[in-house]
């Protein structure tokens, strides 16, 4: 079974054991919303590629793919978002309440799912979990504290992704090498990898919501200038401005005109901002493939590939 | 060191730690507005008591204070309460989003540091408390459904106070001898003593919120009443009402008359209530005691007079 459908039928199935009690509706509800399944299949796929067992690691799949969810259920209410894969979120359809305490169940229903590998691996696995899911609490932190000042710098954001989005990336590609048996070295190779990589895919994230390839209908170009977010364009614009751009760029993206994008991308054209993000991304891509050499003795075809389909998203 | 000055110290020391990211200062002003610590006292007495060893229990002992306070953090939110031990809550000195995201970093943090006992007990351990832990939010989703409801059951109420308090205890008592190295049936039987025990206990604290045994000053008597909340001895004034009494019942609780509490009162003494509720928290007691029998080898006249201790708080 190809792994995405292979995630859909276990998750179904371990949803099953919650259907005693209302606390876990908006679980299901969210976890049936649908979604890439992207880091469940890095971890089958990275357990494969170091010659672990897959169906021994399933339930771990299953946990990060859970906690994921967790942490969408609980920054949803934090990012006061009412829609999540075009639909209502939990806290919209529910109530925050809900929302908080689902989410709460989610992450022990995550830790639950770890128990479930084989107990050799748990020790080594509940370390590197926890250390991700501290940093990523840090990195919403610090995501919701840059909404609220007026400068942040590339490092500082570079860092916040990094925990937001990269080290769940990483945690995937580690624990399949954790339970393919490897060194604590290829471990850690590999979780470089997954950390470059998340880097170079949440960069790209951040590109392609103000150039994107190709356009979806409905679909809206510059929506986090828009939302005056501190994605790498605008921090990349301000870097790179003189003091005459840089007034010019402040005074568009807090003003309401209609065509403040347009501006900005023309402004943004004058200080080779599409320019520098694409360089940007491609140096985190190439520190993300250089993470692989001296993993030796695996086929590494398959992951290279993986990656280069994981960058080649249009929008 | 007496226990509760030995779990000062160390929790002082392990927030040392968390000094790095603005993320943990809501966590540690919550465990610094104090507390009885009882739960982490339970555990190291019990792992006293079969014989463990206390030093390697620290990290768990901590894991169950800090959990237990990450509930309290994320429940003030939900049951929208300003004050924590006369201090300003977490999601009223900071805001919802930091007592949301810190609540769920302590969850992490609680983990983390069930990671730091030796290996040969994690995964037992791990079980037991992941179980707990769905159980506690299940406890506190009914207790919010309870409020939105017009009848609640005995028997339903005990199991959302079973859950939402008793496991906590419970599993205080079993990490103590899982950690003494015992059988499951003493770990079980050890288990039932603290389940029991935590029922006496919170029925004791719906008792004494309206037959305080002395009175504190500014203590409000009935404050459960007054709230509409669904204790106990409301709960058992219902169930043995006859039609008209009920009827009374019902236009007191939901009537403004400020001598309400009174009213409700003396109508509880034609029902017996005080009687009824005395003697069912006699019984769950009783219970614990008898959970305790069949344990042998070990002697239990501390543990006993740590549960009369617990028992016999005056409001």
């Amino acid at each position: 079974m190809e792994g995405k459908a292979l995630i859909e039928k276990e998750l179904t199935e371990y949803l099953k054991q919650f259907e005693h009690h209302v606390l876990y509706k908006p679980i299901s509800y969210l976890l049936n919303l649908g979604g890439k399944r992207i880091r469940p299949i890095i971890l089958l796929d990275a357990v494969e590629l170091f010659g672990g067992d897959k169906e021994a690691a399933m339930p771990l799949a299953l946990a990060v793919e859970v906690f994921h969810n967790f942490t969408l259920m609980h920054d949803d209410i934090m990012d006061n978002s009412s829609l999540r894969r075009g639909k209502p979120t939990v806290h919209e359809k529910w109530n925050v309440n809900n929302a908080i305490l689902s989410g709460d169940a989610m992450m022990i229903q995550a830790y639950q799912l770890i128990e479930k590998i084989p107990v050799e691996y748990q020790p080594a696995i509940y370390k590197a979990f926890n250390k991700m899911a501290l940093w990523l609490c840090e990195g919403q932190q610090d995501d919701m504290d840059f909404e609220e000042r007026e400068e942040v710098t590339i490092p500082e954001y570079l860092e916040m992704i990094k925990n937001k989005t990269s080290v769940l990336i990483g945690f995937c590609f580690e624990a399949g090498a954790i339970l393919g048996n490897t060194s604590k070295e290829i471990q850690e190779k590999i979780y470089q990898f997954g950390i470059n990589l998340g880097l170079a895919f949440q960069l790209q994230d951040d590109y392609l919501d103000l150039y994107p390839k190709s356009t979806k209908m409905g679909k809206i170009v510059g929506g986090d200038l828009l939302n005056k977010k501190k994605a790498i364009p605008y921090l990349i614009s301000l870097n790179s401005a003189n003091e005459v751009q840089k007034e010019k760029i402040h005074s568009l993206i807090n003003s309401a005109d209609t065509n403040r994008v347009e501006k900005l991308k023309e402004l943004f054209e004058e200080i080779g901002v599409q320019e520098k993000t694409e360089a940007m991304i491609a140096d985190y891509f190439q520190l993300s493939s250089d993470s692989l050499s001296g993993i030796e003795g695996v086929d590494l075809t398959g992951i290279k590939l993986f990656a280069k389909k994981l960058m080649a998203r249009e929008q």
